[in-house]
């Protein structure tokens, strides 16, 4: 196993933990031997594929795929909220703080608007860590709670930026774990077995909807098929169509030299991620299998709305993904005879409490 | 397909629907030849021996089994909370809601305090039925909230007991279906699965852990784990540990002729049912199978404490098992050494608001 920068060519056997590039400070990356011999539940199913296997579970992974017919289109829900702490989160902070215990750390920090916050601060426990979350004060007040309820210590900062900022000061301390998670390849690594399972769920081809934060998980999916693909067990990578909000856009900004008007989407908040440290790669991904389209509250609104008059309990953010699905269609990038699966995020089991004024118009 | 009542010897083909006996006004059970034959999925996995097989689903069951060492006995817990709605319930709420499509009507009606509110509206809409929810003015808020935005209508109670009035009232409007879930018979049989999901996931004997409100949890797992007897899977019927909350336990004072005085468990609102219309046959299978213990508040949320603290995210019902599994330690009821298998039967997510001022003391 080795620590790999893609950028500067820094190579090392993985015995300490970088959560960048030590040389040059890009996004890190692991390189190792992966095979395809699935067996057991959860994560632990894929050990092979993965380059660390935690001893522990909470019961994250293997996921239910459900199929429903929206506006004439039949699409593959994949409920990633029913993770354990509610999001896909759930997948990397199992590598992460596995691997943090490993390392003999006794606290793990992060920086983060929410759902990770609750899902590091759930893993820390499993693994006996002490946790530490920097959240920005507009973080919506269900999951702050939720860290708090863990028994993770909330730090408030101003703003999402300033929760990073605060969070470098703090890992220059000894013994201080830093997740990372828009950095860390762990995340990315958890998130190859949503590839995983969707394949052994029936998932071999079509379109593959996920929402673009910090690209890990997007990059996560790629990297899953483009195993299975390297594998033989799939003949080609799916059409990926990235979602982001109008108001945080920079990978459609990066694929199309400038950004686009269209409205506000301050509901997307798991996707509010200005400057992807791996945006390069993203976009490398966008530009060679699939296309990006960006949604408003209104569209995040209404797509909610159709979620939830199904019965599927999200949070806007992953509303998000269904409005570009709609949105596509109506663009011709997508078609309705393709076969479409959606990742479904998080969980509105979290945020009832924001979604009550905007759901009680129907 | 019969319905039949034990009480009466009342039996007719299942051709409408009853939510009690028409003769005598008991609960009624089904009739049928189940058989074992698990393939596929979720509850549908299961065909071959429930009375009824949706032909949707939203996800339910299937759920995790996870393996914890809590004040040294290892303790399986079933996280019966990462169902769709965050609750056991959806297991119930996926037979009854699709019964009753398939009989044509077009209301679904059912009073509750929280989770069978959510579990019923997310299954009328999976099955585009109205529902019309009765809640108590106590229920909890973010339950209350959960139904409204998927779009049930709610109405408010002065009590358990009014919503309970109010809903008797309402079906004798005609085409309105009863859930009534702690009547049902298919509640209890949508319960058995996790019976059968537990005995596949290597829970073959041992002590089950179990919160009894109307029952239908319990009457389920144990109904579960005689099929599996009567086919010859299992060489016994697990040791069954009923556990209830001190301030509402008919079922204990039925078996020990009077009510304990221990305080008062009002945070365990998912089991304060006072009168559970299956009351003798709860009793019955406790007196032969098992025991039960009584909880309050202060042992609900040292054991919430505890859940949380290895990253666990239930409502505080779910903390009364483990409540009564230590207790039961106490008492010598079980073994350190037994196998025991937990129900967590309610999300955390849901509950966060109220959870705040009881844990932030840790």
């Amino acid at each position: 196993l080795l620590w790999i920068c893609k950028q500067c060519g820094f190579r090392e056997s993985v015995r300490k933990y970088y959560w960048r590039c030590p040389k040059c400070g890009a996004p890190l990356d692991v390189e190792y031997e992966g095979s395809w011999n699935p067996r057991g539940k959860g994560l632990a199913r894929y050990a092979s594929s993965l380059p660390v296997s935690p001893t522990k579970t909470l019961g994250e992974g293997l996921t239910p795929i459900v199929k429903m017919k929206i506006n004439k289109i039949k699409i593959w829900f994949k409920l990633e909220y029913l993770n354990p702490t509610g999001s896909f989160k759930d997948r990397g902070a199992s590598l992460s703080l596995y691997f943090a215990k490993k390392l003999g750390y006794k606290t793990a920090v992060e920086d983060t608007s929410g759902n990770t916050g609750i899902a590091v601060t759930a893993y820390a426990n499993l693994y006996d860590l002490k946790s530490i979350i920097y959240m920005p004060k507009q973080a919506p007040k269900g999951k702050k709670n939720l860290v708090k309820i863990l028994g993770g210590e909330v730090i408030e900062a101003p703003s999402r930026a300033e929760a990073s900022k605060m969070v470098l000061e703090k890992i220059k301390e000894p013994g201080v774990f830093y997740v990372a998670h828009i950095w860390s390849p762990l995340f990315i690594e958890g998130n190859k077995t949503i590839a995983y399972e969707a394949f052994e769920q029936g998932f071999k081809h079509g379109v593959l909807a996920v929402p673009i934060g910090s690209g890990g998980l997007l990059l996560g999916v790629y990297r899953g098929y483009k195993d299975l693909f390297n594998w033989g067990l799939v003949k080609e990578i799916p059409f990926i169509l990235g979602i982001q909000g109008c108001s945080v856009q920079p990978v459609y900004t990066a694929i199309y030299g400038k950004p686009l008007e269209c409205g506000e989407s301050t509901l997307a908040d798991g996707i509010m991620v200005s400057n992807p440290p791996r945006v390069k790669e993203v976009v490398d991904v966008i530009k060679r299998y699939g296309n990006i389209v960006l949604v408003n509250n209104d569209e995040i609104i209404k797509a909610l709305k159709i979620l939830y008059k199904h019965g599927l309990i999200v949070e806007p953010t992953s509303a998000a993904v269904l409005a570009g699905i709609l949105k596509a269609l109506d663009y011709g990038i997508i078609d309705p005879g393709d076969n479409v699966l959606a990742l479904l995020t998080g969980s509105g089991l979290k945020t009832h409490d924001i979604l009550d004024k905007f759901l009680n118009s129907r």
